[in-house]
């Protein structure tokens, strides 16, 4: 299959192929980048539940586990997520609910990708400090997610 | 829910929670566990089938998305895993190809983690130089890779 890649000046990928589609049609490579988008925000899930449940006093806080899940949170929040976001696979495709605006404000999808980045980067910093340095930084952390989330993913309503 | 957590020598966690279950029946927790894993290898596959097609000649060697794809790669492989390998996640459980003797070889098990973390960390430090170095080091990923599932990955036959 015929590919042409170009990295933008905003970190995201775009990938061509030579074919066109039908609607509703996608290639095996857009399902992979789905796919593992997905997959990444599963794990930004699942570290976010053991270190919300200590943050919102569900579960008692623990030194080790917080600074693990923290550490995991950084780490994904700091990967290369250009490859995810290839053409055609906006929210018009069944099983995206990625907004198109991603690809026209790429620019400030950037920024809010990189706000994740830097607030997880800071939890990890401190968060097997004590319970009240957790709680200071997570809440950047569930801000930078609702804050992407509420421009960038389509509702579920 | 009542939980206790117990951090083995082997950095596996095992969590048991006060609740006894019916088989085939599993918590929550198993459940996003079980998800967070095979998450977690959705992004393994996601960037060695970039790092791979270069490999093998499949697609045109890119210095800038090797290094990209075996950052991420190793970034992965380098992430606390323990809180994935929770007891009664094993293949008795319907989506589910863990082996068993994930927790009863638990040693062996923890070797082959570190084994992939260890290969993908050599991986992302010479990705980038050239198509040559990039051979080199990605046989010892997908052999660790390979070692892993053929010990404790339930066969697809």
């Amino acid at each position: 299959m015929k590919k042409r890649h170009f990295a933008t000046s905003l970190g995201l990928a775009v990938i061509l192929t030579g074919t066109a589609f039908a609607a509703g049609h996608i290639s095996e490579d857009v399902t992979k980048a789905m796919e593992a988008r997905q997959a990444h925000m599963t794990l930004y899930s699942f570290n976010m539940a053991t270190l919300g449940g200590m943050a919102q006093d569900r579960t008692p806080y623990d030194a080790a586990a917080a600074t693990a899940a923290a550490n995991n949170l950084a780490a994904i929040a700091n990967m290369d997520q250009s490859a995810y976001w290839v053409e055609g696979s906006d929210s018009s495709v069944e099983g995206s609910r990625a907004k198109a605006e991603i690809w026209s404000n790429a620019d400030d999808y950037a920024e809010k990708i990189a706000a994740l980045a830097s607030a997880s980067t800071a939890l990890a910093a401190v968060a097997g400090n004590d319970l009240d340095a957790l709680k200071g930084a997570f809440g950047p952390v569930g801000g930078s997610c609702a804050a992407c989330h509420r421009a960038y993913r389509v509702s579920d309503n």
